[in-house]
């Protein structure tokens, strides 16, 4: 039976678009799976925002005040994507009106936030998501297949990162991105992804030791109202400190024994969209790069003909996990916003069937204490073990 | 000010689906465009599938029968996606009824109907539009942009292919697409994209001399109601001849001096959806492949500095045509429905505005012209001249 | 035992010197056989040319006039690496001298030459060998064997090109190369290449019909003793017409049924030693290109499990034909020179055994005859059966 | 004026043979250097395998006794390439007889006896070499050149590795690769020759944090006289301990600034020769693998123009270091023994010249000095300064 979920959206930047965008699709996407989310209500603290998402997604209601959406009796499942250092306050009130959140990554602007958030939905005892979107193209979903079914043997490493430049500019303004009383730089964002996959893939880790640097010191003051960190500067600014990191490192061992590294970097050059993983075995290994996020590399060890032994490409198709929702080709690519829909697919099931899916606040509960244990590293500048 | 357009879509498999949802994304992904195209009316000989269509997308109606779409006093465009034998007729008669058209390729069963439709739709002015989809790959319209702008001097070569393995499998039924009498093989389906996709990049072809060859000579004969071409038979089913061509291939020299080769075949092996061109300059080259749809390799000559003369990998971002409407970011992949998305948006402004911009039906008249010329070079087996 | 075999070689350019230092490595390389080349006497009508090889290389006698080395009582195998035009009076009097010969190819500058001299050598029954030496990567020869094996099923297609650089710029001086008179041009030069290459993987041709084109159709002519190919003018120097060819395409159908192309070009953009290959089959297919010699795409139909399906790249190791002469590693690259060792060896086991190894003159005749057939396709403008 | 320079070798296994094969080449490759290489002695204490390389090589004399090498009183330069743990014995003697000395690293068993070795070397006042042999790759050499020449901007990111897997199979046997009395394990082998790259192209480092597993903790145990690290077990012997590590990994601070990761691994899947770096600045980034060591992937920032950003593929040719040594062609690859010529060339030139040239017996010092950091990292668990 077809069943009608009602949904409502805080903050309507890129990503509050985006999972509007995703619940109109649900319904043809998942024809089958019989689920009708209904955009009843959108916030963003800017009017004009909430206006044009209304009438780009088609909810029925918008407002400046988040209260509203948290306390609008029809509304039932809430996403939420405001700027990072407002999601624990909103979390926390839509846990206490007992609704679903679904929360972009990180849950909260440091990791205790985040912990704190997910102890006020277990208490309270609602469904939760994080958006950690990119577990979800079909070749990362064949890789943990192809993990979990044993095809590499027993894992002996395991390597990670997501190298970005989108603050490389040093006119990039000092939003409240760079600033650490508003929350972690690199470490909380795109790390967060990197272990956030690994946890996926490869499972818990141990131990590790960590590194940090900020490689761009100061950047131009904006002027209130404009100047978010992808506008550029004139040059002509008063320049401010940035306070928190552009570059994590760390040394890892996982639970199963595996060695290896996890990194992420804001300010890198050369790569774009470099969220990567390199997973090794005793029978194979994988190789898995966001930028081309319709193929996998994989290779198995041919002991008995080694003139055949190499990685081989596998591109994206109807026999891989959810691509042929999509499409039913091979070769033929599926999207970034695609990643998105099956996330909120996997959301709005948890909803539904009060059966709790991955990831859910308590995946970003797991990162965040692999977060804390790099930032005690930090301060001990020695191996530290992650409390999960 | 925002312009209501009412659509009709006859023939609801995959395509039809495809029309249908992209229809329902134009308000969002182009807001600023004013586009609101309203799903009034949906057909598909299969009642079954015309209602879940409807469900899927929203239309107010459905039918079996699709002289209704054309007929519905309030659909003012008509997307058609039946079976190719079927486009003709109906083209027709949308012409006749003076509404707008986007056919999917081909817009005939062979190329005189494409010839036939083309002339229909132009004595009766109305809009028309086919869906030579790859066209508009990002990366392939920032490349039609450098050679233009001629970032590759003069062009020398160029190669296009589309290598498809769809019908690889001889057990795959011979339904409708293996028939002569229902139309071309290869040449008609696969070699119309790399025609056309020749065409915008590189222009008219003056001459050319062409090949054809049956591999899978007899398939099983499908019980009337099972068995489409991507269906398996048991082995045990009697087998008839397919009657056209699996593989095209031709060498062409276009009209501004280059030369080059174009060639397509359904069942081959290793290529996926390999839909890829190569063009060579005097200044530079420009290599892409639809299976890596986001990524576009590029190289200039540096005269003075060979050391560092090489392809470029450039991947797909806010700076190319287009991208920025699906996301802002550099790396991040947007999928093969997208470009479905973008053709909707360039058909209904076209019908919007009055100004028709291609892939019309003229590009579908000019692709036929070149399938002339080869079928042509088939029976003469010398060069033959295309009748543009 | 070990067998000495006294060596002449003709010629001293770059083929010279490389067939030279090949033998001097023989002994090491191949060292189990036994072979014991001695370089006894070199010639080049410069001088100084001849005396440097002597120096570099060993040879105990150095001379201007190649009939000495003809005619040196001690000689037994001749290499011939002289400008194309004089190979064929040169291989005719080393045949009549009862020598065996290994020509750099061409083997004539024409094919009537190339024939004419394979008769000659039939004729006087001794030991030929022609310097087709992009065959004998390992992983040529490892693809070889694959289609052998019939790993890749039926073969269904093939595509081979040489695409090269070499004389793209406008100022190359108008050298030997470019003057009918002198030979072919492209088709004598990189296309057979591209022809051997497809004999050896896919055998012979049964029909073909070909393009060609000079996209450079003048250039400087050189002052007597300066100006080869390689040189540059300094663009004030008149301009003599270019007489052959450019470019070379050819579709063609293989004796087995497998369609395809062949293309060659030696004033292309952006490509660099673009000898390469793509063959595809009912149960596989294999790529491979000469700028990534050591490497090989292979990849079989997956037919039960397609999410396994696509191109594996092997790297080549001591698995794979003659690679672990050169170095016991994985993935340690050998180099184009060391082809060159493996083709002095297959000489002079032929030599030594008496039992000719391929390519023999016999395989530039193959070669020869398929290239008549393309210029006859020129001229008849239609496709023309291969004679071998 | 041509220069005889008298040669002994001491060890015939793989490294022994390519150092003599390459002072074989150098008066061809390096002609106008004037350099002449005479190979006077070498010896092995499997006397069999002493006659062979005399026999392949053309050595006058052969010997068990390595102590005839060290005092022949011709020679003047050694090259050494025993087993690890006999060169700093060989050393000491050599550097007494103050003879030169080419070392195939590691140069100690252990670093310790490294610096020892650079220390009596220095004391002698000799001629030192050592066999880093990747540094002498075209690309790598020209990575060197763009970095230098300020290319990339100020350097931010260095990361290399060193993936292999030939020790990678449990039934290789417990050789004296796998003991620590006999010497370190992977940092000892694979991870010196990572550290000397990124000394080469990044320079000092500063601090550094470590780890390190053995994966494959018990091999069978050799009969005295077989089973190499390369052979067999029949899986019937019994096993013994491997008492040093499979893998090391390091976060590691530059002395420039930049962090890193450095990592080697001799028992990893998928990889085959996967020494690779990648190195990013404020205004470009460079990846390079020796798995195709032919090729340089070169990014520069676009600031005005990021539709053609990306990295581009550079393909060895005459304009990068020392490639026209080999070939003139571009995109014609050179291979792993042409290396090892260049090494050779550049010992000659610095025994003839009296001026030495890098890598030498310090480049081995300063890698030691960073095994030992590591080492130090190991037993405290923390972060660890390099005492260059």
């Amino acid at each position: 039976m077809a069943q009608t979920i009602c949904v409502g959206v805080i903050g309507m930047g890129w990503m509050g678009q985006v999972h509007s965008r995703s619940y109109n699709v649900i319904k043809d996407r998942f024809y089958d799976e019989g689920l009708l989310p209904k955009l009843v209500i959108c916030s963003d603290n800017v009017e004009a925002r909430a206006k044009e998402a209304a009438e780009r997604f088609g909810f029925e209601q918008y407002t400046t005040n988040w209260q509203e959406v948290v306390n609008h009796p029809d509304v039932q499942i809430i996403n939420v994507a405001t700027p990072n250092g407002l999601h624990h306050e909103i979390n926390r009130a839509i846990a206490k009106a007992g609704k679903a959140i679904n929360c972009e990554k990180p849950v909260g602007k440091n990791p205790d936030e985040t912990i704190s958030s997910y102890e006020d939905a277990k208490a309270a005892g609602v469904v939760t998501f994080v958006g950690f979107n990119y577990r979800w193209a079909p070749m990362v979903q064949y890789a943990k297949q192809l993990v979990e079914a044993g095809e590499l043997g027993e894992i002996t490493h395991y390597r990670g990162r997501f190298l970005n430049g989108y603050a490389g500019d040093p006119n990039n303004f000092l939003s409240w991105r760079f600033l650490s009383e508003q929350g972690l730089g690199t470490l909380g964002d795109l790390m967060s992804h990197a272990i956030d996959m690994a946890h996926l893939i490869n499972g818990g880790i141990d131990t590790l030791v960590g590194d940090k640097e900020t490689f761009i010191t100061q950047r131009p003051i904006p002027t209130p109202g404009v100047g978010t960190h992808y506008d550029k500067a004139t040059g002509k600014e008063p320049k401010g400190d940035v306070t928190n990191e552009d570059y994590v490192g760390a040394l890892v061992r996982f639970k199963n024994g595996a060695r290896g590294t996890l990194e992420a970097c804001r300010v890198i050059n050369g790569a774009k969209c470099d969220l990567s993983f390199e997973i090794h075995g005793t029978k194979g290994a994988i190789k898995w790069n966001m930028e081309q996020m319709n193929e996998l590399q994989f290779q198995q060890k041919m002991g008995d003909n080694p003139a055949q032994d190499g990685y081989k490409t596998l591109l994206s198709g109807p026999a891989h996990p959810y691509h042929a929702r999509f499409n039913p080709g091979w070769g033929v690519n599926i999207g970034f916003d695609d990643l998105k829909v099956i996330e909120a697919y996997n959301f709005l099931k948890s909803y539904a069937t009060g059966e709790q899916r991955e990831p859910s606040f308590k995946a970003a509960y797991d990162v965040a204490q692999v977060q804390k244990a790099i930032m005690r590293s930090w301060e001990s500048a020695g191996w530290e073990t992650v409390q999960y």
